[in-house]
């Protein structure tokens, strides 16, 4: 059993140009670093955003606290707040903002597909 | 762009031996279902627990609310709270429980690694 903790005093701020306001801790080793899935709590500062990007892989945002607005290939916003989430496609331009800040929980990997309720 | 919730009310509960007063809420569908990494929000309430067990594959557990004790392989056990995480290997027998109640994120998955901080 290794510990590990995913507070805000450890996120890191990646620099990159898609980010405003963001930071991110890791809960797994990057896919980047060949994990085949990847998890993170993202928090986005208000008025912060993930810019419209196309979705590396397939990936579920599930906002744990604050609220904000996503959108998909649609490019329509629509808020989202504690206990929704979205799931993005391989390839969908999707955009997350958020005007009075929000925490998110990102899973990502090849093939993850969304949860269905059994009928 | 799916949305789904993952809150209590929609939250599943397994009946299995090894869980006792808990609750899972999906977010991707499941590696028994053919996907290669799976994500769930889980409840475990007050009293309740995830009994000792093997990890089917590497996993990460992250508290989001409440509190709890986690045990590894040594099975001593160890308190953990909000913003506090746990790796465990695949194979490795461990438990959770809690006296006060807690949510927690577990993600799953063949590859799975944890993070480690650049040096």
């Amino acid at each position: 059993m290794e510990r590990f903790g995913f507070g805000s005093d450890v996120a890191l701020t990646p620099r990159e140009a898609l980010l405003d306001g963001v930071t991110v801790a890791p809960l797994s080793r990057s896919i980047l670093d060949g994990s085949p899935c990847q998890a993170a709590i993202v928090r986005v500062a208000p008025g912060g955003r993930i810019a419209r990007h196309p979705a590396s892989c397939p990936q579920v945002l599930a906002v744990l606290e604050g609220s904000g607005e996503v959108s998909g290939s649609s490019g329509i916003d629509e808020p989202i707040g504690p206990g929704e989430a979205v799931f993005w496609a391989e390839g969908e331009e999707h955009e997350t903002t958020s005007a009075a800040g929000l925490t998110a929980l990102i899973v990502e990997g090849d093939g993850l597909a969304p949860f269905r309720r059994p009928a």
